[in-house]
This record gives structure tokens, sequence and C-alpha cells, in this order.
């Protein structure tokens, strides 16, 4: 197997070196700011959860297959949570009597799958889960969508960039109905559809038949399908209307969006890049009104969606729309002619921290030139030099490190100076 | 075992509502800000590791009893990572020949123990974890002392509520030697000496004893030990003086010091809360200058401490300094007179939104007087209904939830007003 000092993470997980997670932070940042003006108050919990929380709801395949599960020393059962929404629907239930209705909640974090190693698919990835709980369908399905479509456009995507595709499980249990479909085979019909995107046509027109001659994407598109198909189609292309209507233009009806999971009850929607190069599903949801009655109680009715961060970061650069992600960077490289310096230096760079000015102070005896070169490699933007003679004189000389440019000023109009900005 | 349907999360973990949530945000959030006025850069890596990286150097009583170990399906032992400072060198060492030393790294996450149920122990908390990688002792071992007083200090902590206890593994190592002691014993003694608060003096002086009849500790306060163990402890009270002399002063020297990890090689410290109340170490850290090379290569020195949520909730709370924690609720309740008034609302929310303010929209057909009482419960400040009348006449009346009190003022006045705070 691995060499035992290995400097590789664990198969199929990342390392997020400083670069790299403050990529993916501005990334969370841009949507936490969204989810805020919203109104959304963020949650979490452990990824640890127990295994029957999975088995209860979550579609068979991902529990058996695709989890991360173990026993632990106390003979129970543990499985590192695959998606977020069991959790949501067990906190909730937990809570019923005491929580305020509707919750406008969100989570971000970790979820795990043990998927077979495949290119570009990660054992452990990021997700945004964003749920409105509480309400039934009607504003809160408005509102959810209308709020996948903004959090895209906070980056600055318009809305020739991606299309919503909308389905609604009524509609496809009604055409399974009249399909002839029952029980277990309308969840296997599913299925089978969440998966057509990755087959051809012919395979999936033979799997499809195997289970019923009439197809029922078919019985969906003609015009005389029977009146519970036509009227959940009827409720569907309303709602895309009454999105568009409200400034969610690019919504589009698609008799073949199902989702993987078994909990959906209503609205069900996917979110897709339209450059020709990135043709996958970006994110998507849908609505889940029993859910939480799996603890008891009465029904709590609940839609949401969730996104994850290696498909939306692809969507953005495909776009050019990558956040900025220096923001947390050092302003000030606080050089020292020689080590006895270092004392005043630290000092010195304390009353600018007072200011909220950021500084790296050099703790090296490096040669002055090779501390601004240090400085450059950082991309630390300016540098000052702190020693006797700027105690001394009350002076310093800054150099702004992308233009080569320098000043002398007084050591009361540093934190004003570096404030303005490059 | 338990009900299959039980709400409760994972035995020993914990759910964070919102406003828990909210708490452990507003903690990390002031330690991220002070650290990034020091210049250290925030990096993370997934909770799941080779079992090989904690055989390496971490207690082995930590890996054996009190780590979350399995076999994933390729038949790979996995650890959910007990503590981030082995992470931290793998990462450092895998890309030894980029990165740009030295290193000011911090990371916050989850930690992993199986411990034993017990009061108040934890099987995930979340820590946070401060290092500067790549330089030997001296500064940096000075920088990160202060840094971790400062940490408490920007909480509104004053000197006098904390001390640091300060160690040093060769000065230990020395006295070791002096009594006696060689190979595995020294660790045995270290891990002995690392239990004493938890044991009673006759238990430790008995546990000691045999091991060595001279006690280590004995030695290092008498005033003719041997030469090494003189020049270690004179230079360990030198570095507390330098540290008093940098505006540390809450600094003391505790020959009974010694951390429970392995890998510590120099100065090593912990910080305790002077409440009489709550005696236990509430964090602490140390040098770490061989862990590095464990990977090949020269060895890269290393200094750090880490802190977790629970011990800094419970001196913040002891000292009235938790801080506050609403900054994310929403501004804004609006209200709507019924539900034909639902879309205007929502648009009229999202041109406050553009403004950057939060707003909490009413989707449901509760009378207004219920969705006054909604907001107070939910702890938003400000109420305005927007309805037919509000956008004909292009005015709204804002109440005040706190006092109670009324305006009416034109719409476009709004954002400004809600920003003027209470």
């Amino acid at each position: 197997m691995n060499d035992p000092l290995s400097t590789d993470p664990y198969k199929g997980v990342r390392d997020f070196y400083p670069d790299a997670f403050a990529r993916e932070e501005a990334l969370f940042a841009r949507i936490r700011q969204t989810l805020a003006l919203w109104g959304y108050e963020e949650y979490d919990a452990s990824p640890l959860e127990r295994t029957e929380l999975y088995e209860a709801k979550t579609s068979e395949e991902i529990v058996r297959e695709q989890t991360y599960t173990f026993t632990d020393r106390g003979a129970r059962s543990v499985t590192l949570r695959p998606e977020m929404t069991p959790t949501l629907a067990r906190m909730v239930a937990g809570k019923r009597r005491e929580l305020v209705f509707p919750l406008r909640w969100f989570s971000i974090g970790n979820r795990f799958r043990y998927e077979r190693p495949q290119k570009g698919r990660l054992r452990e990835f990021y997700q945004a889960d964003i749920d409105l709980v509480g309400l039934p369908e009607g504003e809160a399905d408005i509102e959810i969508v209308t709020l996948a479509a903004q959090i895209l456009r906070d980056f600055g995507a318009s809305e020739d960039d991606f299309t919503i595709r909308m389905n609604a499980r009524p509609l496809l249990d009604a055409a399974c109905k009249a399909a002839g479909l029952a029980g277990e085979s309308v969840q296997k019909y599913l299925r089978l559809l969440d998966k057509k995107s990755k087959m051809s046509p012919e395979d999936f027109e033979a799997a499809s038949n195997e289970l019923t001659a009439k197809g029922p994407l078919a019985i969906i598109d003609k015009a005389d399908a029977t009146p519970e198909v036509a009227l959940e189609k009827r409720k569907l292309l309303d709602r895309i209307e009454t999105l568009k209507m409200r400034g969610v233009r690019n919504v589009v009806f698609d008799s073949s969006i199902t989702r993987g999971f078994d909990y959906y009850t209503g609205m069900v929607f996917e979110v897709f890049d339209t450059d020709p190069g990135n043709v996958r599903a970006l994110f998507g949801g849908g609505r889940y009104d029993r859910l939480v009655a799996l603890w008891g109680g009465e029904a709590i009715p609940a839609v949401g969606f969730a996104l994850g961060d290696v498909t939306l970061a692809d969507f953005l650069e495909t776009h050019a729309l990558s956040p900025k992600s220096d923001s947390g960077k050092p302003r000030l490289y606080l050089g020292t002619p020689d080590e006895s310096a270092l004392p005043a230096a630290q000092a010195f760079a304390d009353t600018l921290r007072k200011e909220g000015i950021r500084v790296f102070v050099n703790l090296t005896g490096r040669a002055l030139g090779d501390q601004i070169k240090d400085a450059v490699k950082r991309g630390i933007p300016f540098f000052a030099a702190y020693g006797a003679d700027e105690a001394a004189n009350n002076m310093v000389r800054m150099k702004a490190l992308a233009t080569g440019a320098e000043i002398s000023l007084p050591l009361r109009e540093l934190p004003a100076r570096l404030r303005e900005g490059d």
C-alpha cells in the first residue's frame, strides 16, 4: 500500500494550503453574504452520525455502497455524513417545539462519499446546504429557486450562463402510475431516470422497457396524458411561469430531472452550466415534506438545495467569475536591519496591529535586500524596514512592491497610508 | 442500543443550532482577526488521515486507545485526526521545496478523540492550531507565547486572568538523566509527569519512585543540580525574563509542565485560568524541531500551540468576556398585510439587499400583529410591513422592536435608517 511516511493526504481528500484555503474561503464567504442578506442563519453538526439516520430515508444505494460506515468501540454503527439533509431533519425534529418556524437555515461543511476511485470524484467535498423549513409549496419554492439563481448572480453570472431545469415528483409519480408502475417499480424507474444523462439513449430505452412498455416520459409529453398527469404538468408549468415573471427567466421544464434521493415529494430542480464544455449539473434541490415526520409528530414541510465546492469552482472558472481571494493577506512586511532590531520591530508592529493593519514581521537575520525579495514572494504589497534609525527619527521609508515607488513618512502616518491601498 | 430514530446526535458530539453556531463562530472570528493582524495564514486538511501518520510520532497511548481508527474498503487504515500537528508536519514536508519559510500558519477545525464517556469530555471538539515553522528557538518562541497571550487579551482578558506556566523539554531531559533515567524510562517519566495534576501527591510520588529513587523535579529545584540541568534552567529563566520585558508579564517557570505529546523538543507551556473555580489548563504548546524531518530531508524547526473551543468558552464565560454573536442576524423583518403582497414584498426586499441590508421576509398568511410577535421571537430589531399602500405611497412605517418607537419614512430612506442602528 502507501509508504507509511508518504506526504500525500489520504486517497480522495484534499490538502488546503493557504492559497487553496483562501480560494475555498472566498467562494463560501460570497455565499454566506448572499444568504445573510436573505435572512438565512447558519447551523452545523458533527460529520459523525448514527448510521440509522441514513438507513431511514437516504437512497439505499448510497448507504450500502457509498458511505464511510464503521462500528465504534461501543458497538454503535457510525457513518460519516454523505449529505446534510437527514441531519437537518433530525435537528429540526429534535427541537420542533422550541424552534420558530419557518426556519431559513443553511450549513456549509464537508460531506463524505466512498466513491470508487474515478477521475474528478472526491471522497470528501464541501457543500452549502440551504433550506426553508415549515412552509408548504408556494412562495417558499419560489424563494428557494430564486435564491439558487441569486447565489450565482452574486458571483457575477448572467442568466445566459446557466439554466434551471425543473420537474416535480408528483408529475413523475402520476406518469409512472399511468405507465402501470407501482410501489418498488416507481423507485426503480426514478433511479434509472436519475442516471439517464450518463447512459446512451438505447441503454436507457432498454432498461426503461424492462420496467414498463409505456415510457412515463412519453406519457408526460403527450397532449392526451391522463388527467392526473395533465394536472400536475399544468401546476409545474404555472410555477415556471411565476418564476419567470418574478425575474428568474432561465427556468425550463425538463421531464427527466428527478434527483437521486428518495425523500423528495414536490418540485425538483437542477442547475446546468450552459457552457458546452461543462455540461453536467452544477447543483440541485427540491421539496421534501415528509422527512421530518420520520421522528413522529405532524409533518413539517421543507424545501432546499445544496451546492458543492468543486462543481461551483469549475463553473466560476469557466465563466471567469472566480472571486478574489487575498483579503486576509498581510498588508505590510516589516523588515529589520539586524537581529538586535527585532524586539523594537515587534513592538512597533503592535502599534500598527492596534490600528487594524495586518503586519508580517521578519524574524530572520537576512539582509534587507533578501527581505524585500521575501516580501515579493509572499505577495505582501508594502515593505518598510524598522530599526534604530527609524525609531530615533520617527520616520519610515515605505516601498510599494508592485511599482517600486518609495516614500518617507512619519511613523504615525503609516496606518492611514497603508489603508489607502496600492 | 439507541432508538433508531432518536433525534440525539451521535454520542459525545454536538449539534450547533444557529444560536450555538453563532457563539462558536464569534469565538473563532475573534481569533482569526488577531492572527490575520500578526500575518498568519489559514490552511486546512481533511479529518481523514492515514493511521501511519500518528503511529509515527503522536503519543502511543492516544493512537492505541483514543482514536477513531477503521479500515476502509481498500484495506487502508484510516484515522479521524485527533490533533492537527502531524497533518501540518506532513503538509510542510510535502511542499518543503516550494514553500516560503518561515511559515506563519493556523488552522481551525474539528479534532476527534475516542474518550471513554466522561462528564464534559467530548469526542469531537474544535481547535485553533497556530504554528511558526522554519525558525530555530529564539524570537519565534517569544512571538508564539506573546501571541498566545494576545489572543486572550483581544477577548478582553487582563494578565491577572491567566498565567502562562513554562518549562523546557531539554531541562526535563537533563534532570531525568541526572536522576539515572534513560531511553524508554524518560518517556515513561514524562508521561507520568503529564498526569501529575490529576493524581494525589502520594500516588505521583509512589509512581515516580518506581522509576527512580531521585526525583527529577527535586533535582531541578536544587541549587547544586548537575551543570547540564543548571544550564538548561538558566536558559529557560532567561527566556521568561525576556518575555516579561517584552510585555508578557504573567509567565512563570513550572517544572511539572511537560505536555502529552512525544514530539516536543524545546520550550513547552500551558496557559492556566487564575480563577480558583476553573483550575485546569486552558491550552498549551511548545517547540517541536524534529517532526517534519520524519519525512526525510533536513530538520525544519517549528513552534506552536493549540486552543480548544470548550475550555476557551469556559474561560471567557468565567470572566464575563464572551463575545457578542448576533452579527449575522437579519436587520429587518418585512411583514406583509396579506398573501397577495408577497411578490411585491420580495421585490422590495431585493432592493434593500442590494444596499447590503439583511432582510427576513414573511411568507406566511399570519396577521400583522402575529408577524410582529414573530419578529420579536426571532430577535430581529426592526419591523416594517409592505403592501399595496406602501408601494402606492412610496412610504413605509418602521418599528424599532426594542423600544416600540415607530416612524414613517420614504422607502428610499429605509436603508440609511436601518444602517444607523437601534
